[in-house]
């Protein structure tokens, strides 16, 4: 648990998106004085609040203490306890300062403690079974669409306390019969198994506590929660979950229901089963805080693990096709649906905990988002010559499923901007992504279904270098014919052309080498032999592409390798994570056949990774030279190819980036949960992001590369 | 038609609630430069804007004209042709200005004329057929969840012109196969069915007409419409659907689906259903506005009926209750469901245009929302007397029911205040609302089945002005049990106690006289003459004590009348209403058995309609005299009374108040279409509300009393 809040140097000010796996739901919380609470499709925090705190006594003058877990404007903060015009309202409402909060953050466990509470946020980290093959049983623990808290109050005085606690914003409250709970229709409710808490349905506080007579369930209420009484001398634990229930059709373009609704028979349902299973949860928290809390990183580190980890669940959707389990992740607050730039990233993660998931996305690339088309060399974009299959950038939007072989983000015509193709880069992606599912599956089944379509991916790579063989150069050089005599981009899709360029771009030579490399591997283990020796040439043609754009005084390689004018980048050593995740030390090593390029690019790195080039003041890495522009999620995997791979420690700075990074999501992102755009550490763009998870990485640096997991 | 802006006095800037008939939905349109478009499940105008218009050109520099139907922003506004900033923006756009626009408001059309073009947006007013007896087809035309327009652009010019519709602001549009159909995930769509219109999805019209390529369904796009070549020198009618599509349970507490899916297959259906109608639709609301225009009315009535039936529909939802249809009307923006207190005021409509609507609202409160309780004399609380039935004030909110027997309103133990509970007047509507709904359609069966019902009623009534005989007054004297020692309140909740508090209040003794006069012709039409007389002489008793509260002097009565301090209301004459619609004449003369009473409310309200008491500056009525908090829906069903009933007509005066009730209306409730809570001309609450159809009752002004319809 890393220590925020009082008594530390790190703010507890910042939301977190704690969320269960496959609902597409959040429970955002811990920017102070913002909207919080239960969000359902919104890739952001919802409009409400959640009232967290307890009453000194329970006479009309009894000070309410509550966290800052709700919208509180300037104005109204006065009149707050200790505030100028303090006890203008009619229930005494005291908040807690920053400088009394105390905010432990576990890679599971988000604990709070203020005054005489503490309270829990528990959002297991598991390895999720498939839910193809896997027993009701083992889906309802692993998929429940719930999140539990647990409230404590201790009361050491002499009088009666009572807990307080509270959410909403929305009126279509109702009772839900048959346990302690409230639904909102608005497609969540809340339940604890404590029968000393009594329900209640409010417009605020206020009402509730005012209120002379007895019924608790205010039909147009908007806040809805529970008040227990903690006797004088006691502590009390109030369990509560909070559960999500969005049924029927949700999706649009293609109909589906969410899988939850196939394994749970209603909210009461899901709400029973997360108290049920509260206990187990609280443990298996445990269990995973103390696992991050004994590996060998620092709290900063181990921060973002954590942050980042809340950030992917709450991304998650896994839908129920007529039956056929489909795993979506969003594109955080953009809403598009496996964004194929991020399941790459987000694969490390994936193919550590949930494999399956993966595969999922692979094969529904490979049977409903894939194209074959031609290219052309930008020399005469009228000329079109053979290119191959590609795939698209996303699967649609706002859970609106795109017509198949079209992603929405993507539109013809474009000249190297946003919304253009990036099908050079999905390409290598789907290869990449097969690589580091097959090495922690060894699915056979898999390979041998999609082994023409590896031998595809092979010709189209090469074409898309160019389809005239003594015209390659061992990066893209033909674009697609969908931009029209236009031209591809790449995932960093709002960055000038050092990096938003595919064409001669070295960070997708690094991509397309990696692919070669991966389908060498692939393609022996699919009983292709045959086809192997294309790839090895054309890995051994872009290392060397590579390796020569390296300027020989200062050792630096510019972004586009045909232009040694061109700004230095981060990430021209990225894809040397791909095989060094898959344990081909060989391929990463300085004297494997590569060798030349694996030192040229730790050159590379050591002579720009330093300020004024790709070092922010902060201690921050600057993915750019060239542009004030820089992605989290790429910073974290960059850092641990520079580590891991390339043995480039940083020494002395190590601590002060990391802690850079950190601050950037606890600062610069503190409304935003886990984000992955920033300029100069503050948040511009991809906001409650998934893909940050590539930190996942070092969890297991310091063990031998060949088994990571 | 109504005519408005350009030309006229009066402006064209205000919202109108389009929307068809029973999917609780809005196509809001009208408020220059603000939130614009298709709303769904809301009770307001959806965040969005609607763009209708024409581009001078088809070049780069071409102008783009359009109607202001969305949001912009002062400084935006900058940006437009003809301002300092203007030509900014890629497409150069011009808004057409207020003096340049003409709206022509009728009771079914709303036509806009600005330039070249001319937009009408198409709501027909028709007897609804009976979902439990009509055929498919006539259901089908009823309910259809659409509404329909027509854009029309002259070219006069040598050059092409290009239509321009759009709207929308939400990502999610998919073309809808097998029709030039767009469709939203958030629930609704669009289609045409000329072939010359090319749909597009864009960001803005910018990126819609600056695109370079040919991908015109952008599919992060959130503005979706048509665009459409008008050659020179020729005229085009683009006539496009906006249909709504919400499918599965759209209920919470009790299941229930749109009764619309039951009879259509999807949104693809709707759109081609409505279009196929537009014909019909076209002829059928020039008729509709043909009969009001022909009505003996001054415009500004005129357009109050039509304002007021949009507001109407737009709170209609037709639901399907596992294959039974269940009527209801929302509360405009607060969403209450069937809220009794205005099921009684759009009774007069709902029996003129789908009588069996009503009945089925009489049904629904009858085994569901209705309870037994007892009373207490508020001299001794603690004494509980037998009482009777009485109804709920409303079945929930914003899509949930309550619990049966439960409001969502009502809350125990409050005094006169705000939520308390309306148990005596809501027993009053349900015999009122009885009474209406029998004398336009002499419905046996009814009748025969709520007989006992009725007679329960009878005795609720004279127990809850006392249980004891000889302790009646004649006015509600003993509080429901529920108000725990409290007291009830009125349907002017929020008033001072001049109308707001139920015991002894004139307004309410009113109504349970008229309730009483209505047991008389209820009872011995069921075949229950030993019940009469009961009642004739609580109407009596109701009548004496009304007329003995007049001041001798001066004729006015106060409100409370138990306290002759208290302020004068309008509303002491409201319950006429109900035996003069069903055409009860002796009733409600001079001559009749209440004529005493008749004759001394004539003279309270001459004494009180004039400056200073119970009329404003600007000519419109105040319903009390104590308070600036006036209803709308009151005041014109107050307006049919003292002229139908009382013959008091104000002479020159009439038509200054029209003129300031309908200016409240456009000027004061500019951005909230029809609503009914006014202060001093500005609404203030009970936005986009359906009860001000009151209106309706004008519209047979001088026909005879007996056949109103």
């Amino acid at each position: 648990m890393v220590p925020h809040g009082s008594g530390t140097d790190r703010t507890s000010d910042f939301h977190a998106h704690h969320s269960p796996v496959g609902a597409l739901a959040g429970f955002t919380l811990g920017r102070h004085h913002h909207d919080s609470g239960p969000g359902n499709e919104i890739g952001r925090a919802a409009t409400g609040g959640v009232y967290v705190g307890y009453r000194d006594g329970v006479g009309k003058d009894a000070i309410l203490n509550l966290l800052p877990f709700f919208p509180v404007s300037p104005c109204d903060l006065e009149r707050y306890v200790g505030s100028a015009a303090a006890n203008t309202g009619h229930v005494p409402r005291r908040l807690f300062a920053e400088s009394e909060i105390r905010r432990d953050y576990g890679w599971a466990t988000d604990r709070w403690s203020a005054g005489d509470l503490s309270f829990e946020v528990l959002t297991p980290v598991e390895s999720l079974p498939d839910p193809r093959t896997a027993t009701i049983a083992a889906q309802r623990d692993a998929f429940v669409p719930a999140v539990t808290l647990r409230l404590t109050v201790r009361n050491p005085g002499d009088a009666a306390r009572e807990a307080f606690f509270g959410l909403g914003s929305h009126q279509g409250w109702l009772a839900l019969p048959g346990l302690n709970g409230l639904a909102s229709r608005t497609g969540y409710g809340i339940a604890t198994n404590s029968s000393e808490a009594k329900p209640y349905i409010a417009f605020d506080p206020e009402w509730e506590f005012n209120r002379t007579h007895d019924h608790a369930l205010f039909g147009l209420g908007s806040l809805a929660g529970y008040r227990m009484v903690i006797p004088a001398g006691s502590e009390r634990t109030l369990t509560i979950a909070v559960g999500w229930w969005k049924e029927g059709t949700v999706t649009f373009g293609k109909r589906m229901a969410y899988w939850y609704t196939r394994i749970f028979s209603g909210l009461a349902d899901v709400l029973s089963h997360a108290l049920a299973r509260a206990p187990e949860v609280v443990a298996a928290c445990a269990t995973r805080d103390s696992e991050l809390a004994a590996a060998k990183l620092d709290d900063e580190q181990r921060f973002l693990i954590g942050h980042s980890t809340r950030g992917y669940y709450a991304s998650t959707q896994l839908l129920d096709d007529g039956g056929r389990p489909r795993w979506v992740v969003n594109e955080g607050e953009y809403l598009m649906l496996n964004t194929f730039d991020l399941t790459v990233d987000m694969a490390f993660f994936e193919a550590r905990f949930h494999p399956w998931a993966l595969k999922d996305v692979l094969e529904q690339f490979a049977s409903e988002y894939r194209y074959v088309s031609q290219v052309f060399d930008p020399s005469d974009p009228t000329m079109l010559l053979p290119g191959g299959v590609a795939f698209c950038h996303d699967m649609g939007v706002q859970n609106t499923w795109s017509p198949d072989g079209r992603s929405s983000y993507e539109v013809e015509g474009l000249d190297r901007a946003c919304f253009s193709f990036m099908s050079c880069e999905q390409l290598t992606n789907w290869v990449l992504c097969a690589g580091l599912y097959w090495s922690r599956t060894r699915d056979a089944a898999f390979l041998a279904r999609h082994a023409g379509l590896l031998v595809e991916c092979q010709r189209s790579l090469l074409n898309r270098d160019h389809p005239v063989a003594d015209k390659r150069r061992g990066y893209m050089q033909c674009e697609d014919e969908r931009c029209r005599g236009g031209g591809e981009i790449t995932t960093y899709d709002s960055l000038d052309h050092s990096l938003g360029q595919s064409r001669a771009n070295g960070y997708l030579a690094g991509k397309m080498w990696a692919s070669h490399v991966l389908l060498v591997e692939l393609l022996t283990a699919a009983g292709r032999p045959e086809a192997i020796e294309a790839s090895r040439a054309a890995a051994l043609r872009a290392a060397h592409a590579i390796t020569a754009s390296a300027d020989p005084v200062t050792g630096i390689m510019p972004s586009l390798l045909n232009d040694p004018k061109t700004a230095p980048i981060i990430p021209a050593i990225e894809a040397l994570a791909y095989p060094a995740f898959m344990g081909l030390a060989a391929d990463v090593s300085d004297q494997g056949p590569y060798g030349t390029m694996v030192v040229a690019l730790r050159r590379h790195l050591t002579a720009i990774l330093r300020p004024g080039i790709c070092f922010y003041p902060d201690g921050g890495w600057k993915l750019s030279a060239s542009a004030d522009n820089s992605w989290a999620s790429k910073i974290h995997l960059c850092q641990w190819v520079a580590r891991h791979v390339l043995n480039v420690r940083q020494g002395g700075e190590a601590v002060r980036s990391d802690r850079a990074h950190a601050d950037w999501q606890r600062q610069g992102a503190a409304q935003h949960a886990v984000s992955d755009q920033f300029r100069s550490g503050v948040a511009f763009g991809s906001l409650f992001y998934p893909r940050i998870v590539t930190t996942i990485l070092w969890l297991d640096e310091g063990k031998p590369a060949s088994a990571p997991a």
